[in-house]
This record gives structure tokens, sequence and C-alpha cells, in this order.
């Protein structure tokens, strides 16, 4: 099989990549992985093919669909934080990349006689919820999106699900929780800080926490999020009924539950280094993020994720601690 | 003010120009009233300006944008029958001109020293839902659109409220129920024969019913949908509390109810020119639309209906039966 990575350049991307190199993994009998991003670490695997570039090029979106993989990872996005200062990009990059790719895909669908229906797996998120909503959000709750990269993120999966829909490619979209803890520096992803008080710790050094110990949130790990693209490959339509888009399983914690974890793992001197500093526009942001969430679905079609905080603080640890 | 209506020349937007014409009419202070549409009709009041041409050409949605109307609706749609017989043109026209448009509203809102936030109002559709669903769908329940046309309606919603998010524009998205009973000629809307058998017999000819009777469907009058975008105009910001796309009130009923509406109106000779004629195609999408609403907060908001089928009839005959 070959296969398809875009935005593997991202944490999620490369951590799928290592997990699809793992000597024991043999899923997808694969032939080739083609790499695509605007930065890419080398591989030595000799199924590994890196392309430089960005989504914005039509042209190589193009050249992919003709190239006929059979299986997508899309990961590529502009983050949230980046989305809602540059509009224009955000809508560019996010939805209307998505839409040419798309487009491309389903021309080699329907200019040839050898039939072509690529899987596409693209990781949407928990973002396309909006306040006012319940404390658990359950699997037919409305998507109202508050941030540009929110709306975005739905539109594309009104997107993917149409194209599916029409038999011109077969996707899924993953509504990732948070993914947490991130590890390496901070990007714009407004959510960054959930991560930021963990990761900077552990490591000994200050982490500022920019809103109020009491917001509740929705988390998962790296590994989880990795595991949830691999499991959701070998999903049948018929097991989707007519939704495309799922909300996955996580662990629901309060910032005070993440901070008692990290206490209980690393002790008090790793949480003296977590440094209150109100931030009113992230407070706000954040005001309008899920809390919790049934996921009923996605847990009878198989999707797992960590049971509490302290295991996404372990994992963390095992996989990414220096 | 200055009002833009794009889509004037379709059944609804008829109806909304003569209304705001009636000479005791007279909430919104009218300077002028901008048609734009493939046909108009033409009108003797010195306040209409008719502007022939398609949502297709950006260049005319730039320069209504520089005329800084402060009040748009805009009702231009490939209707649902052709979006899905055609997807690109679907997808083009419906979507992309509206991001088109949107933006233009954008760049001079951004551009200019004085305050432009035009009240933009968008008629979507109940083809946003898609089974499987409740019986009765309420206010918080997922978008699933199982038409092209259902998704680009979505699809809009979701730009409308984003834009609006930012405040480039003050949008409202009405999810208009069915609109029945529809005057003049079948056009190409799937949902076209709810309107068939109740217009045609009564105009003494013969009408086809491409479904089981037992169907249930969701309507409201021609004028019910005029008083809808009338009255959106009202709505302040705040009444939304983040949801700018409503499902509207309307009359649930199957189209045996309707049949017998229709009798106890004009008799079993009018219902002797329905012939039952299934049409497959039609019954398999027909099945993915919506049978009820709560619509507790448009009901809130002031947004009204017809009671019954009887009176959605009745309406026809006073408004449109020669």
């Amino acid at each position: 099989m070959k296969i398809l990575i875009i935005g593997a350049g991202g944490m999620v991307g490369q951590k799928l990549v290592y997990k699809l190199l793992e000597p024991n993994f043999n899923a997808f009998n694969i032939d080739e992985i083609c790499l695509f991003d605007l930065y890419l670490p080398k591989y030595k695997d000799t199924r590994i093919r890196r392309v430089i570039g960005t989504v914005e090029n039509s042209e190589i979106l193009k050249e992919f669909s003709s190239e006929r993989f059979g299986l997508i990872f899309y990961l590529a996005s502009v983050v949230s934080g980046e989305a809602e200062e540059n509009f224009e990009k955000g809508w560019n990059v996010n939805l209307f990349s998505m839409w040419n790719f798309l487009s491309a895909l389903k021309v080699e669908h329907l200019n040839s006689s050898r039939k072509y229906i690529p899987k596409v797996i693209f990781t949407s998120s928990i973002a396309v919820f909006g306040s006012p909503f319940p404390d658990k959000i359950d699997d037919e709750f409305l998507c109202s999106p508050q941030t540009s990269y929110g709306a975005q993120k739905a539109s594309i999966e009104i997107l993917i699900s149409d194209f599916s829909r029409k038999g011109f490619i077969n996707g899924i979209s993953l509504r990732l929780p948070t993914i947490c803890v991130r590890p390496g520096t901070p990007n714009k992803a407004t959510s960054g800080f959930f991560s930021n008080i963990i990761r900077e710790p552990l490591n000994g050094k200050k982490a500022y926490l920019p809103v109020d110990p009491s917001v509740r949130h929705w988390h998962a790990s790296p590994r989880s999020a990795v595991n949830f693209l691999i499991h959701a490959v070998s999903l049948e339509t018929f097991q989707l009924e007519n939704r495309r888009s799922l909300n996955l399983p996580g662990v629901s914690c309060t910032v005070e539950e993440q901070i008692e974890s990290l206490r209980s793992i690393a002790g008090q001197k790793a949480v003296d280094l977590i440094v209150p500093k109100k931030d009113l526009s992230i407070q706000n942001m954040v005001k309008g993020w899920p809390k919790n969430f049934s996921h009923l679905k996605a847990s009878q079609l198989g999707f797992k994720s960590e049971n509490n905080f302290n295991e996404i603080i372990k994992i963390f640890i095992e996989d990414d601690l220096n």
C-alpha cells in the first residue's frame, strides 16, 4: 500500500511516521510513505519519500492525486491562534486547500477506468463546538464554532462527508481532543498552555498559566492521537451510519486536576514552577471550548484513550521527556 | 435605507419585493431596492433598480459591496436537484460565490474609516439535516446533510457565522421549511412534488406523486417565508446567543394529510387528479429529510408560520391561484 501524509512534519505527523515505521508494525503492508510538509525531518527507512511544499500549491496536490495513494492522512492546518490572527490565511490554507485536494482526487476518480477511491483520514478538532453547550457534549450535538479555526474544521468535515457520499473518496473526520502533553517548543495554538504547564516544569523550567485553574477541558495524549488515526483506517462505511465526523474519547479534567497529577508524579518542586499570569484574550477563547464528551459512538467503534490525566503525564515521560 | 436582494428573481425573491413595495409597508424607510438575478421581472416603483447577472461574477459582487447596502437578502441558490446532478456547479455557485461576496463585504468593512457592517439575511434550508434523526429535531441537533445542496447550505451558515463573529457583517441564516404551495411551474427542486400535488389539481391539472403518502415533511407558505425574512431584520445579535442559524416554525404533516386538506377545500375531484407514480431516486432522497421540528428558539424570537396544512392551501388560493 502507498500512504500519503499531508502535514507529516507536525508533532502528530512525526509520531505517526515513527509508528508506521516500527519494526513490528505491519497493519498496512506498506510499499511507500510519502511525507509532505513545509518542514520534514529525515528518515533512514527506504520506504520514505519526502516532499517539501505547501498545501497552498494546488499543482502539487494534483500530482499527489495522480499517484493514487490508497491511504491519505490529512493533518496539515494553520493552528487556532494563527487562524484567528490571520483570517485570510486560515480560510485559504485550511478550507480552500482541502477543496483543491478533494477536487483533484475526484478528477482522478472520474477520469479513469481503473476505480480509485482513496481512504482519507482528516484530523478535525473539538473546536467545531462552541458555547453555549452542556457540560457533556453527546454525539448528536450541533457544531457552532466560535473560532475561525473551528469554523474551518467544521467546513472541511462537510466537504469530506459530501465527497464521500458521492463516492469520490472514503473519508473520516476525527475530532481530536486537545493533544496533551505536546513535546517540543510551544506553537501558536491557543491551547498550548495545557501542555506547557506540564512539560516545562518536568524539564525544570517555568511555565505561565493564563487561565483560572477551575477551567475544565478535554485531553488525549499524542500516543492516543496516533492510535486514533490508525484505528480509523479499519472502519467500514456502513459502521459510520451517515456520520463521518466522530467525537473521540479523551480525559475531562480541570487545570487544577492537571496540576494535582503533576504534583503526584513530580512533586511540589515541579508545581512551584507554574506561574499564574492571567491573559484575558486566552481566558475568553477558552470559555467557548468544550469540557467533556460522552463519545458513545467512537467507543463502540473501538477508539480508546487514556482514563485519567496521570496516565497522560506518564505517557509524556515515557515517549518524550529527555 | 438601501436594500440589496441577491436572487430577487426567484419565487420567494419576487414575493419579498412585492411585500417591500406594498403602500402600507414602511418598516425600513426604503431609499432603494437593488434586485440582482439571472432573470428579473419589471417593476414600476422608482425605488427599484434591476441588475441582471450571476453570482458567479465576483466583480459584480465587489461593486455591490462598495455600494454599502445596509440590508442584504441573499436568496440565490442552485436548487437541490441541480446541485445533486451537477456537483461542481452546486459548490461553485452556492458556496464559492458566497465566499467571494462575504470577502468583498469584509474588504469594504476594513478599508474605510466610515464603519460598514451590513445586515445579511441568508436563506438556508432544513436540508442541512440528514438521517438518522429523531422524529422531532430540536434546536441543538447536529447538521449532517445527505445532499450536496444541504452540504452547501451548511457550509455557508458556517461562513456567515464566522464573518459575523469577526464583526465584518451581521448575518443570520434562516433554515426555511420546504416552501409550499409554490406557484408557477415546477423547478428542479426535488421537493417540488409537495407543491405540485396541490397546485396542479387546484388548476384542474394532473400531478404525479413520486413517494408513498405516508411520507411526513415540514412546510411553510411563501407568505411565511417572506415574513421570516422581514422579521429576521429586527433581531439583535445578543438575542441569538452565538447561534446565527435558526430552525424556523412550520407545519409537520404527511402527504396523506396534505391530500386530506386538499379534499376538504377542493373536493374529491381535485384529489382524483393526483396520480401515484413512484420514483425511487426521489423516494430515497426524501427518506433523508426531516419530518418535524421543535423550533423553540425561533418561536421565542417571534417567528410565526401557519398552524396546519389547510391554512397553507388557503394562502395559496388567496395569493397565487388565478
